[in-house]
């Protein structure tokens, strides 16, 4: 609710550094730069009660919402304040057309931020809708390293729904041990998982129910449900309004259900796409999505409801995450008289699914795809041994990153960077059987990228398959940088490439920069691949991605312009960290 | 015990790597290069039946010992594989005579060290003696990444004492709460302190009260104390014979005491120097030092005895750290039958200063030191308050390393990466109460250096006060890189400039590079500015170096050979990591 007053004080700031040209952009539509100043350092949090450390921007976590006009630039001075950790921030869904080296994907497009240095992220926001940004390094965007990003239409320029005030939902789980216990059990042998979160959060507040704490590892005072920094977010409503919520996850591990007690909501935008509008009870959101709904608060208003959060996909183990849907002018933490909704079965994969596939381009909106793909890689998404550790690989490969940038290695050409030779495009279809625990012994850890010819267009299949546990098959949000794509299908079983290609929508399909591919299932994605630079595409969850499963495509990077000396620093890239 | 193999598998790995020079140096008294190839991560250890999140080497902490002889080249290829923090290894006591790019002080001498990436350090050993090696970057060394580096003597030289084995013992105090958390805390408004240590390791091994542990936040398992990992520490004699115990302290915080029950002990050596012997009880031992002690099995041997460590110079909250002084044939854990001795008053500030005024470097071994200096330069030390921030500051400067080493920026004249005014080599002697808590409303933090005549002889009068706690003088272990200097001196109450110089030691004092500051007292040392570089000169408290109690001395930079690649990429510091 302090958003507006927020955003003003960035322009009055922005005001007091760019007195001139801020006059002048206030005085009229051209494209204004937007300034934000980041202190990024630990600080104990509360978050769910349990008291920790926390990566936070200026104090918050999440930090500061970006509030930005369609067009504009936006400057981000970074000041990594950490003590011993470089730090990296991703701007997810924001596509850095002109600005590769602005996407802040730590080993892909730049060196990682050194303690007491200052690193400009500089980009041009193109496409109203909302957004996303967290850290890109080692695990720290579990660390509470996140936040929003609203872009808005130009001025005279409607959307084509109407609302009365818009709200914004960010949705995390939240772990209580360190970014670095979770990566060393991660990394041991043995192999530790994460496990499931301790709590869900709406807007970074969650409730842990402290009185498990001495059990799982908390000093007197270390969790403390009466902190205000845990009382649950209000999403306050006038009678009779109709509200955008702008609902983004980043959960490190969980699929989530979304709903608000007694209220339906139209999907109206998915990652900053407009979508078909269509009315749900409750929406399912990976990690790495965004969405806008439109709910009316056309309830009884003398009480308030509960919107709430839970786990699916996985058998959850952690509560469910609520916040207060306030109906003005009820006490805006005061309950609501009804149990909050537990959602739906954790295991209905088949809802999942359709709702997968309900999704639309609007009408009048439709930005059709090409009807052939010049490339198809068929990505078999598995869970290997390598070298006694566990991993999640595609064809085999469990993605590395090299210690000098791709983005940097390749336009330079530093050929020692990282392994030249092409992964594959598809895997041993005739004899894999995705139904099966396989222990792919073949499987390596790799740098190898696909190089995609400029301006082709690439189709990529996910195929899902069972993980080396029995009779499971896990969910995985997978997010491309630098692009949209289609969404052309999704399907269960494996994809057969000589006839699954009928079941595509090529004549509606949304766009998204994040897609789920669920259980046993396959999801076909295409993109145009017009975006000089070197991108990442990988899982969304926190610890699947450092467990290896993503791959890095580049294309056109003759025609990236002069890279940044401030992303060298590391590796073979020389250079400075300064900009 | 198993050090000789360990030293063993060093040549044979050495061998393999460099056959013919090695063959020709074993079979010569030339110098000899060893070569050791190390892995730093995160790993969980239980060094004292606590587990928790330990910075190893090889997978140890303390890390591998570095055998050498005197001029032998030591290489240590050091790889970082920490997930999102940089590193440094700082050799403690080695004086980097033409190699000031190898001293390991981040911000000083190098940028820190990606993760991921390899950095060699390369130095020569030029003197026999007992040395040490720790992290020196943020509060690393505190998360159990340190060492010892014993040199021997050439063949044919013996030592000026006879003992018939040596034996290693490395101190340190151990807390349970993460560096970060450490370090937020020391960084927070209200200042909250890293507190007493939860216990004291003697190589590497100590014992938590695992009943304490719900109350301070151990989950179940996280604590057990049939660990082997923390069984204590044995020292095996065999009766009869004489150990050369060598003795290092790496504590965060405390001063301690050892002793070994019934067991007088010899000093032969401080530091790498050769001292005077003289019989002690207790051998007091402040974070930095190094000592040789000659220890007779001389008693009853049919039981083991206990060797202990208890913190002095703090009202201890911290139980006595405990190693079994095992006489052969007993078993090594047999427990003696006696209570574990408690050690001389903590608070006995003039037994400290009557075993610190004992010291008289050895005859026949006396450096003598120029009988004038050039250059006086007095720090008092106080405890302020900067910006809210509790601090420690030198003539009210707090360090504050610049993102730039300053042996880069100084080499190659980027004046500005730091502030190029000097430091004032005294204080306001005729008003400064020393006994009183003083506000020192003027204090700043500061990167400002003290840039010293090359060849002069510079003498540091160190002078104590009240920290900002009413009747408190705390005690600080003050150590100087590249160089060792001569111990002129230690008074209480306030240095008298006009007479005190006349209570030094000209004659015969010892060498060091590691000298306690007791509470309100001062300590007068002086060195010679003959080691081109840049060398930083800092209390050896972890917590006090964090807080800015330290100052850097410039001299003969023109004299330093061209820098290594491998120390920049930070800051201003073009170039590359790698070597």
């Amino acid at each position: 609710m302090t958003e507006p007053a927020e955003r003003k004080g960035y322009f009055v700031r922005l005001l007091a550094l760019f007195p001139l040209i801020c006059l002048i952009n206030f005085s009229s539509v051209e494209a204004k730069t937007v300034y934000h100043k980041w202190e990024v350092k630990y600080e104990y949090k509360s978050p769910d009660c349990y008291k920790k450390l926390v990566i936070t921007i200026n104090g918050r976590s999440p930090g500061p919402t970006i509030f930005a006009q369609q067009g504009d630039t936006v400057f981000v001075e970074l000041k990594n304040s950490l003590w011993t950790e470089n730090v990296a921030v991703h701007w997810h869904g924001i596509r850095q057309l002109g600005t590769p080296w602005s996407d802040g994907a730590e080993g892909v497009t730049q060196c990682p931020i050194l303690p007491g240095e200052t690193f400009i992220y500089r980009f041009v926001v193109d496409r109203a809708g909302t957004y996303l940004y967290h850290g890109h390094y080692g695990m720290q965007r579990a660390a509470g390293l996140y936040g929003s990003i609203i872009v808005s239409l130009p001025e005279g320029v409607s959307e084509p729904f109407s609302y009365d005030y818009d709200q914004n939902i960010i949705l995390n789980d939240w772990y209580h041990a360190s970014t670095n216990e979770q990566a060393a059990g991660l990394s041991a042998i043995p192999f530790v998982f994460v496990g499931e979160p301790q709590s869900l959060l709406i807007n970074g507040r969650g409730k842990y129910n402290c009185s498990l704490s001495t059990a799982s590892g908390s000093a007197a005072g270390v969790c403390n449900t009466t902190n205000p920094e845990c009382s649950p977010s209000s999403l306050t409503v006038v009678p009779g309004k109709t509200y955008r919520l702008r609902i983004g996850s980043l959960t490190s591990l969980s699929a989530l259900t979304f709903e608000i007690e007694g209220h339906d909501m139209t999907v109206v935008e998915a990652d900053g796409n407009y979508v078909e509008p269509f009315a749900i009870r409750n929406l399912y959101i990976y990690s790495g999505e965004t969405y806008s709904v439109l709910v009316k608060a056309d309830q009884e208003s003398s009480r308030n409801y509960w919107a709430t959060i839970n786990v699916v996909a996985r058998n959850p183990a952690t509560p469910t995450g609520l916040a207060i849907f306030n109906y003005y002018p009820n006490h805006p933490q005061k309950q609501p008289p009804t149990a909050p909704a537990t959602g739906p079965l954790w295991n209905d994969t088949a809802s999942r699914l359709a709702q997968s596939l309900a999704f639309r381009a609007r009408q009048g909106f439709i930005n059709k795809p090409p009807v052939t793909a010049d490339r198809v890689i068929v990505l078999l998404n598995t869970q290997n041994k390598i070298d006694g550790h566990f991993k999640w690989s595609l064809n085999n490969l469990s993605l590395i990153l090299p210690q000098t940038p791709y983005l940097v290695a390749l336009k330079e050409n530093l050929t020692g960077a990282f392994a030249q030779d092409p992964p594959p495009d598809g895997y041993d279809v005739a004899n894999y059987d995705i139904h099966s625990v396989a222990e792919n012994v073949n499987a390596t850890s790799s740098n190898r990228i696909y190089r995609l010819r400029f301006n082709s267009t690439v189709d990529v299949i996910l195929q899902n398959a069972n993980s080396m546990t029995v009779k499971n098959s896990e969910t995985h949000p997978w997010h491309l940088h630098g692009h949209d794509f289609w969404v052309l299908g999704y399907g269960t079983g494996k994809y057969n490439i000589s006839c699954d290609w009928r079941k595509y929508n090529l004549v509606n399909p949304i766009m998204k920069n994040t897609a789920p591919l669920h259980p046993y299932g396959w999801t076909a994605l295409r993109f145009r691949a017009d975006n000089p630079g070197v991108w990442a595409f990988h899982c969304h969850v926190e610890s699947h991605f450092y467990m290896g499963m993503g791959v890095v495509f580049e294309e056109g990077i003759e025609k990236v312009g002069e890279l940044p000396s401030s992303i060298r620093g590391c590796g073979e890239s020389e250079g400075h960290h300064r900009p």
